[in-house]
Formats: structure tokens, C-alpha cells, sequence
């Protein structure tokens, strides 16, 4: 079994330095507790609710900078960690991105594909699909937030291999009824059963600028069941879950029902 | 608004005459009590658990023959109905198909195109999208059962300009933990909200030679919010709903966010 734990966090705007230090104060605490598999939430090292992009350049990294590097040295063992951050790019753009890395240094860099609403007037679109990195616990996708609404996005990811999507996210807070789950969730379980393939949804939490959080991080199944979840308030020891990454990689449900066989490209192009 | 109603039956295998009458019964009793959009179980006029092909052949009907010309006639005004039949082919093959029909005739033949298990040993194939048709109250795609669990076709649908799907299912009853809806329920909550579009599942109820059903029947909104369902022994007089058909089609969340234009394509090629 594999030792998943998101960790929720709450990121002070524009506070760089403050966030780094927490972002490896925590990387350290858990790789040390046990974890496998860290995830954090979206933008953590800069926060979410900018007033300019010249404000979200004032914040931004480089994917290869000192920053990413320190969080690869705050692990030990076979630990891998997923987090959010702003990247500045070698020519300057910035992108809402996140970095999956291990003691051995960053090993993947996603850049957000689906911006949502206002992050459009801040950062550039990524143009790839989810990266998917073998590790010691099995095949991790890394995706943030909007992405995982698409499930185009998502079930190409699966067909890449993935064992898991791994998602930090910054949910802001929208109505829902009461007794029902956030809707991301919903869509992340729904990801999670056609795939048969685990989701680890990371929010943060802490209001910013005005702005609430849904904080509705969530480890979902292979099956699409909610494993651990951690509502506001209830989530500073991080929401863990103890999972067989690799149990989904068979998609037969029935002697003659397969997930992945059933589908039909030739219907739909893809 | 468009008055819906989903009403469950419990079709006896082989028994095309019985199950033709307590259609017809249906439809003319629930068009005459106002419903806008009926729709009725998989599979209604033949049931489902086969032990042949020859014994679903007995029981397959001509997409232009006299039985489903007779649901036409079942209905007055504009209500519009969509039920599933076994469907025998000018060329002799086998479909598990659902038709959409008013009181002008048949509007479209759908042919389930992601066969569900044993099916595959009875039936062939569809090989078509969704049909979506323009009715008096918006625009309906049909599709049946395991077609809802593949999110692209479904997206397909939503793309095609479907305000709602209906969907005929016959849901074998599965596990799932105390308290959590059918899972095909959340699949559709997801396919509801990242589409902007209503889903209403019509499930059949009764054992048949000792399969259990979900009865699972459910109206899911544009938002992927339940907004009625009936559990076993519940759904005598359907499940209704008052639901604004056409209020998805704006696709837009927030000045910069909107569903399909933030879509991806040239990452996922559809």
C-alpha cells in the first residue's frame, strides 16, 4: 500500500519567502511521518487572488531555480511531492504550474492547460497533456484544479498510464446543497470510476482578500469512493489514505465489460 | 418549464405482448397527466437477461413496424417519450436500441453503441453518435445505459447542442458503501455539470431470473444537482421533475470561464 497524504495549506499572497519556508517545513515533517506521496495545493508558494500580473511575476520561479530544488531536498527516501506553484518561464511568461518531484529533483513540470475565469489575465495556457511519471508507488499524472473538469483531459491521462492524478487545486468556495459534496469532488469521482484510476485533490485553505476556499481536499478511489477527506478545519495533520496505486491498471469490470476496450474511438475521434 | 417524468417498470423477459401494453398504458396515461418528456427503461418490451440470441431475437422488434408506431399513437399534444426495445435490423442483426417518438411517428433510433457485458453475445454495436433531436422543448439526446459512462460521448452529445439526455438503463445492482448514490448516478452528476446539461436515467425495477436491479431512476439538473429520484418501491407514479431545458445552453460560468470554450481540443484532439 501506498501512503497518499494532501496537505492542506494556507499561502499568504505575495509572501514568497513565508510560503517557501512552510512548503518545506511541511515536505520535511511528512516525507519524515511516513508519506509516500505528498500532494499540496495549487499556487502555494505565491497564493491565488492577484491584483496584477505584475503582481503574480513578483511571486513567480523557475522551474529550474533554488526554490523546486529545496523542496527536492527537504524529502528523504523514495517520497514524492506534488505542489503548485507560479513559474516564470525562460522567456518571461508566466504559467500557473505544478512540479512533481522526489530526493532526486524535479521530475515533472505540469503547467495548468485549463485556466479558470480571472487566472487568463495572469498566466499563459500550458499546451501539453498531463505529464505521467513512473515512481516508486506506480504512474503519477499531475494536474491543477480546472483540468480535472475536463474529461477529455483526465481520461487521456489514464490512457497514458496513469495510476493516479495527483491535483492541487484552489477551489473557490460556490453553493451547494446541503449534505452534497463539492461538485470538483463529484467530477473527480466520476474521473476516478470510468478510469479506474485514484484522485488526490489538495485545496488550500484561508481566506484571501476576501476570497473563501471550498477546502473539500479529497482522496478518492479507483472505484470513484471517497477514501479520506478533510472538511475546513479539520485538515492540519493532512488527509491521508493508504492505497494500491496499481490495483486500477486492470480496466476489465466483467468477463466481457473492459473499460478501455469498450470505448469507441472510432466515434469520437480520440 | 418542461415537465419530466421517468417511470420505471419491471418488464417480464420474452413477454413482448404483456410488456407492449403496459408501455402503451404507460405512455397514454402519462402523456394525458401532462408529462412533457417521458422516458421509460432499456430494454422495455423484451427485458434483459437472455439466455440466447435466438431468444432475443424472438423478441426484437422493426424500428418501423407496428409496435412502435403504437407508442406514437400513445401520446397527445407534444409529449415527447424515449424507451428502449430490442431492435431487429433489416439485415437480421440485433440492437439494443431506444427510440425517441411523438405523436408524429418516430423522431430517431438510437443503437446502443457501448454494449454492456453479456450483451455483447446478443447484440451488435451501434455505430453512431447520439442522435440529439430538436423537440418542442429543447433539444434531446438518447442514449442507453453504459453509453453514459464514457465521458466523451457524452461530450459529443453536449457539443451536438443536447440540452438533455435520455437515457433508458437497466442498472444491475452493485456494491457501493451506505449512503452514497448508485455510481452511475454520480458518473451522471458529472456529465450533467461539466456539460451544462440535464440528465434523466430511467432504471427498471423487478428481479429478472435472479438479477437485481439498482433502481436507480434519477433526474439529474443542468448543474449536476439530483433533483428527483425514486429508490426501490418508490417510482409507482414515476419520478417527475420541473426542469428549464434550454437555461444550460449558455456554456459561460464567469466573465472569463465558459465550459466548451475553454475546452482543449488541440491537446486532445477532440
Amino acid at each position: 500500500m501506498t501512503r497518499l497524504v494532501c496537505r492542506p495549506l494556507a499561502p499568504v499572497v505575495g509572501d514568497l519567502a513565508g510560503n517557501q519556508r512552510r512548503v518545506l517545513e511541511t515536505l520535511a515533517t511528512l516525507s519524515t511521518a511516513g508519506a509516500d506521496v505528498i500532494v499540496l495545493p495549487e499556487l502555494v508558494t505565491s497564493g491565488y487572488v492577484f491584483t496584477s500580473q505584475r503582481e503574480a511575476a513578483s511571486c513567480a520561479l523557475a522551474a529550474d531555480g533554488p526554490e523546486l530544488a529545496q523542496w527536492s531536498a527537504a524529502l528523504t527516501g523514495d517520497t514524492v511531492a506534488v505542489a503548485g506553484f507560479a513559474e516564470r518561464a525562460p522567456d518571461g511568461r508566466l504559467f500557473n504550474s505544478a512540479a512533481l518531484v522526489d530526493a532526486g529533483g524535479v521530475r515533472a513540470v505540469h503547467r495548468k492547460a485549463h485556466l479558470w475565469d480571472r487566472e487568463k489575465l495572469f498566466f499563459a495556457p500550458g499546451s501539453h497533456p498531463a505529464p505521467v511519471v513512473e515512481t516508486a508507488f506506480g504512474r503519477l499524472a499531475v494536474m491543477i484544479c480546472y483540468d480535472l473538469e475536463f474529461p477529455e483531459y483526465t481520461r487521456q491521462a489514464a490512457l497514458a498510464g496513469a495510476d493516479m492524478l495527483a491535483v492541487p487545486v484552489n477551489w473557490p468556495l460556490v453553493p451547494r446543497p446541503t449534505g452534497e459534496r463539492p461538485p470538483e469532488v463529484v467530477i473527480g469521482q466520476a474521473a476516478a470510476r470510468v478510469n479506474r484510476m485514484v484522485v488526490a485533490c489538495c485545496d488550500r485553505v484561508g481566506t484571501e482578500r476576501g476570497q473563501e476556499w471550498t477546502e473539500g481536499t479529497t482522496v478518492i478511489g479507483a472505484d470513484g469512493w471517497v477514501l479520506a477527506s478533510g472538511g475546513p478545519g479539520s485538515a492540519e495533520d493532512g488527509v491521508w489514505a493508504d492505497v494500491d496505486l496499481t490495483a486500477g491498471r486492470a480496466k476489465a469490470l466483467t468477463e466481457h465489460a473492459d473499460l478501455f476496450a469498450d470505448r469507441r474511438p472510432d466515434l469520437y475521434g480520440a
